[in-house]
């Protein structure tokens, strides 16, 4: 099948075309950009939700508990799992790549999960390139799930549309967590297994720190418990409600800074591929490590030597 | 005080001076180059003990005991801490940059923090570059602190001397994330907060997963109490028996592994600085994000534009 051939399958609903298309992007050869080109123009329909928190927080329940809920008004929805605690993920790491759990008959739910090795930048590259192909086969929603403790899966999620932030009663550090960059990211928080002891804790908690954080109106904090599907309803009213009043230039500003994100991730990986094979052909890229490993030479003086080579015309 | 100036006072001992060494690389301007490459001939002798596994394991109250061990011995320990939920790093998020707990008066225990946020692939430099600082400035071994679940964080630890992977009984997702590539680094095995119930339930479960893994010796399982102190000399005995069975082949690959990482994050940081700068210079990049966002234009063909125009002499 060719490029356009597979972009005109799956976004003809063709899932098998779909997941194609994704291992293509994902293996990052010649033929994903040509079709990465062709999807593109068919993408940036949906809306992105982003689910993130520590592993244990319950997202892949909860997920799966918003799924059935939009499934409930016939949306089709796409998830893009990259947590690698995930219920979704933990598969994708034993080569069980598309982990369907009870929607898995169901042709409107489309289930991915993106290995999270590979080189830096890497990950926020392809799990782009993802959401844009999920996009261009009509799901709407989409939900991406990440791991809010990795700098990569911060970077991948804070660009959503609507950004959630899972937390569960005590787990010890789940305000440490906070503090580290999710904290600002989070437009909604979400408390799951809210009927475990110190929930009430957890909202004070959370609660005085968001009032010693920026001025603004705060972010809203609903509970859940996923297992029994209790509190589901209000999350979906509070990510609608969320994507309702958010002001067009902000969600706007947000989706600038996707592709800002997208634009830097592709341009470095490209850059890197192209120049250290042009500047350092075969032998002279592993000579050049080992006289690093060898202290013989730094890294600031090697890259340095590479790039008073690089013109830009 | 010159660069020079500055690395001959960190390398007679001056805390201050490495402190302050460290900030400068971390803002990464001009002088942070200069500064370490006059530090470079002079590290890459202390020892690097990698130790990483999920929020909540403990790690932080492991690596005091291993500190207090270190000491008792008369060893500067230089900590790096790169773990968000850390009891270490949650200070350098909240500003508190040098949080030194009960070793603060302590002018053999250096622990720096590095923040999590920054561009892609920029945690992996930065920490390369604070630990050879901290090398340079005499510390052996030097600890770092990563959280096992992002994927620049398991980049960052994965070319340490020794890799320790340290894990809790029953917090149910223990064996998940040592599915995402965690498996694969760990030299050993840390079972913390032994005294709790599961632990030879998470031992056995561990045991099997290895055995089922790549053939060759199995990494060693030690049991660790840290809050009480208990299995402290075990770990570290485990430890150094790791590093003096490690053939010398298989240390230097390791180091190899580390001076790749370093060589391209440094050049993949300052191949996007400069290309970007000289291609797209005032406000044409921003323009093309624009045309981006707006769909108008896709990253792949943005990037193409960008890299036909590069040359390599």
């Amino acid at each position: 099948m060719t490029r356009l051939a597979l972009v005109d399958a799956l976004r003809s609903g063709d899932i098998r075309a779909l997941a194609r298309a994704i291992r293509i992007v994902e293996d990052h050869g010649a033929s994903a950009v040509a079709l990465l080109q062709a999807a593109f123009p068919h993408a940036g329909r949906a809306t992105v939700i982003g689910v993130t928190g520590p592993p244990g927080a319950g997202k892949s329940s909860l997920i799966d508990r918003l799924v059935s809920s939009y499934r409930s008004d016939d949306r089709r929805v796409g998830v893009v799992a990259i947590d690698p605690s995930s219920a979704f993920s933990g598969g994708a790491i034993l080569g069980d790549r598309v982990r369907m759990q009870r929607h898995g008959t169901d042709a409107g739910v489309f289930i991915r999960s993106m290995a999270t090795r590979g080189h830096l930048g890497g990950l926020a590259r392809a799990t782009g390139d993802a959401i844009d192909l999920v996009d261009a086969a009509g799901f709407d929603p989409i939900v991406v799930e990440t791991v809010g403790v990795g700098q990569d899966e911060v970077e991948v999620v804070r660009t959503a549309d609507v950004v959630s932030v899972v937390l569960v009663p005590g787990m010890g550090d789940e305000i440490q967590v906070l503090k580290a960059g999710v904290l600002e990211i989070a437009d909604l928080f979400v408390i799951n297994k809210a009927d475990h002891a110190g929930a009430d804790r957890l909202e004070a908690d959370l609660r005085s720190m968001l009032d010693l954080a920026e001025p603004g109106p705060l972010p809203e904090i609903v509970r859940t418990v996923a297992v029994r599907d209790e509190g589901t309803d209000g999350l979906r009213a509070a990510i609608e409600a969320f994507l309702a009043t958010t002001e067009a230039g902000r969600r706007a500003a947000r989706r600038r800074e996707r592709a800002e994100a997208r634009l830097l991730a592709v341009l470095g990986e490209g850059l890197l591929d192209r120049v250290v094979a042009r500047a350092l052909p075969d032998g002279a890229f592993a000579a050049v490590v080992d006289r690093i490993a060898e202290r013989t030479i730094d890294p600031y003086t090697a890259a340095e030597r590479v790039l008073a080579r690089v013109e830009v015309r």
